[in-house]
């Protein structure tokens, strides 16, 4: 948390100190306050000053850079025609539970107060799927932009955290193959591209083919998940200990690893599908033709977007989450403009999603099956990374959005101050003021420069009984007297973009 | 959640179905799930489909006007200078004790699962003091927006839930008196005027004044606290209950309860305030004197800003936090709109607030104090005012900004359909197309009419071959040929507001 040091630092400045005699108000403020209270106030218990392990404050600088970012994602959303919805963060604890393999003993459990047993949720997916089956809504396109709760080790330097914000857009609805696949596909593009975060690419699979794989491979279907999950692992590690984690943790015969280790170091894009599709074991595998099937139409789509030159179908993608049943996808950063390495190296995922039709028939009575597939921007390593920038660039980001001050230049004006401001709140303008009945001049002007405030509207005794207005531009220092009556419309104007 | 049921079901009209028979990445769907997984989708064990207890989903159309209720008070925030932060929804335990009285065994607290032990917030206003004191700001102006929890018992119609929003707006900082508690006021009146929620009272009273008046009523301080939660329910029970509770369970004396009830059932502005301070007791008290001195300030700040009118001097409000120092204050609505009675009656409170001086010291080690005054908005009381109101108008909400859909009249034309709608999308145009391979133009068209988007952008074989597209305006029915690299600056100039 010290990287936040310097900010929250930024936050301090934000108002000038006042005097430093207690106002009048303070002097009774140790009032009656309850007996734990006072205790507390007298130092007799005091609480650990830090936020929960892998949580952190976001200070107005890191806030406004978020802002920036969410709204980037959801304007993108939008763009596709999704509708907002929220969720709670409680969820109870048996919607939760066996949705997330290995995952499941991160969730954070409440204590039993008595009533339900609940839990925070640990993703938007299945709180999603609970929605659609509880509300019997068999199509929709939604985004959610919301924290999840995960007891993992958190990496903060890298943009883990155990509260972090997901940003997610799903397609819920039994429509023709791959159309909403491909959209949201389509949708990483765009935003990884909009935030100009340099070179990347998306690397796309399918579970059917995985299972083809393993099939043809002798693996027994029982040990399809972990042998998923140790695939999904070659992004990170060499073949070799891949191949021994499936022979000795995951129990696979040798020759089975293998010739799974034939298929899952390949990657490419449509000559791949076309390759696989001949493929004399494979093509005979039902799973693996259909998903290959799907692939090829997903390329096709990605054609008609443009998009191909950043896809990868790679078959060594298999992702954590045990509810996928179809096309999975995964976008990493191939390298941060700051590094300069002639190999690009992968910083990591940024996005990731892909089709779970099977989620929502497990919270429907009847187990009535609503298709869905869904992106997940990874907004936390984003921002880090938007972060990391920022610092480099050493530009400061305003926190504010303060037009004007309202200054005055002589003492006993503190009355024209509050009556003028409130004209520019009534017209809708951002305006501020020092809250000191008699603050300098020259601190006010310094309160602009150091909030990044453009104008500052002054009344002393000449404006008032001339009835105008001083207005000044911070940047440039010009002075004009307006009279009061335009100085709304002449606010506006220079406010103008 | 009955309500919420025709919604829902908007929302579930949100995409219109799908051809039946599923497509093929559906055959195989039954994958490898992992056990639990298929254990569950076999119905072996259903999730009962529900929320938590006072918690609700937000289906499209309440998202909708929740945002735009929460973007009316964030732009009143930032009208007034404030910076956005962010804290965890996680709080370390004991940061949470023994600031709220009453409501501290109303905190959720998370199940020890090894390391910290962790609770949800109950507010932001502790919080934002923790904030303060770890790092050391001594004055800021912030703004937050976020859900806060109370194992509160809900009564969900009239706006009160376990998990709510909370919109604070707090000053943080040693200033000149009564100029930052000014503005609090300002901006409880801003915000109920733009919401235009009828007539509102804004009821302000000291806690210096209140302890004044128990001190001189002979009430020993360790009465103080009890007396105070006892006064604040005379604005829902008359005096002889209070009294009888102040008498019977706070055991104070039937006289003190008496010369109490003379003074806490006082209300009016400046003059009562005058003439308090002639009262020869009253104005015989250190902390009452005080009290009413600030307020005297506070009146002439309030009259320069213009808003006295809805404000009033009531000596019976008290607020039930422990925290609160100096002046308190709390914005009741008269009466709503659709009510037609002689007499205004309160609705109850949407907007509350007030000094809290001593928060931020019983943070730091040395127990500095961080003199601070702010505002929380009722936003869920006022939703659900809003949201009646809107289904009494029979308005229906978009739920999305999509701008064009892209559609076709003949079979055969997806491609062309992918092409124009990702041009538009590259464009920043807001578009929508079904995913259906041939649908029908009609379910297109109406499509557009359901969810409200205003323009069709059509391409069939004659405009491919004509390089045109067909834009329909859904509202006249009115068809134009544009040529396609006039389109977007046509739609562009189209949606001009």
């Amino acid at each position: 948390m010290l990287r936040l040091g310097p900010l929250a630092a930024t936050a301090a400045r934000c108002l000038p100190a006042g005097p430093r005699p207690g106002p009048p108000c303070l002097a009774g403020s140790r009032g009656p306050l309850s007996r734990q209270v006072r205790a507390a106030a007298d130092g007799e218990r005091l609480p650990v000053l830090k936020t929960p392990k892998g949580t952190r404050d976001h200070p107005p600088a890191q806030a406004a850079l978020r802002e920036r970012l969410l709204s980037a994602v959801v304007s993108c959303f939008k763009r596709h025609g999704a509708a907002a919805i929220d969720t709670p963060v409680l969820e109870l604890r048996e919607t939760l539970v066996g949705k997330y393999g290995e995952g499941t003993k991160l969730i954070y459990e409440l204590q039993d107060q008595g009533g339900e047993l609940l839990a925070l949720r640990y993703d938007l997916t299945v709180p999603f799927a609970r929605y659609l089956a509880m509300n019997k809504i068999t199509n929709m396109k939604r985004y959610h932009v919301a924290k999840v709760y995960r007891r993992d080790n958190p990496a903060m330097t890298r943009g883990r955290y155990r509260e972090f914000y997901q940003c997610d857009f799903d397609i819920a609805g039994q429509f023709d193959p791959m159309i909403p696949d491909a959209e949201c596909l389509k949708i990483v593009h765009e935003i990884l591209s909009d935030l100009q975060l340099g070179d990347f690419v998306i690397k796309v699979n399918h579970r059917q083919i995985l299972n083809g794989v393993f099939a043809i491979c002798g693996v027994p279907e029982s040990k399809f998940i972990p042998a998923c999950s140790t695939v999904d692992k070659l992004d990170k590690v060499p073949w070799e200990e891949v191949r021994s984690e499936m022979v000795g943790e995951k129990g696979l015969s040798p020759e089975a690893a293998d010739r799974i280790g034939e298929y899952v170091q390949l990657h490419g894009g449509l000559e791949l599908i076309e390759r696989l599709l001949q493929d004399p074991k494979l093509s005979q595998n039902k799973l693996a033709k259909e998903g290959l099937g799907d692939m090829k139409l997903l390329f096709e789509y990605l054609t008609l977007f443009g998009i191909t030159g950043k896809i990868s179908f790679d078959l060594s993608l298999a992702r954590g989450l045990d509810y996928y049943t179809g096309v999975i996808f995964e976008a990493v950063l191939l390298q941060q403009e700051n590094q300069h390495v002639e190999e690009p190296v992968s910083v990591g995922s940024v996005a990731g999603g892909g089709r779970y039709d099977g989620l929502v028939g497990m919270f429907d009575p009847k187990g009535r099956k609503v298709p869905c597939v869904g992106v997940s921007i990874g907004v936390e390593r984003i921002f880090s990374i938007l972060e990391q920038r920022l610092e480099a660039s050493g530009e400061k980001l305003r926190t504010t959005e303060t037009q004007v001050l309202v200054a005055t230049p002589q003492k006993h004006l503190l009355a024209a101050r509050l009556k003028l401001i409130s004209e520019l709140w009534g017209a809708g303008i951002k305006a501020e003021m020092l809250y000191k009945k008699d603050p300098k001049l020259l601190k006010q002007l310094q309160y602009c420069e150091e909030t990044g405030i453009p104008l500052a509207a002054i009344v002393g005794e000449q404006e008032l009984a001339d009835g105008v207005v001083k207005l000044r531009v911070i940047a440039t220092r010009e002075e004009v007297d307006i009279p009061r009556e335009k100085l709304i419309d002449e606010i506006r104007r220079r406010l103008e973009p």
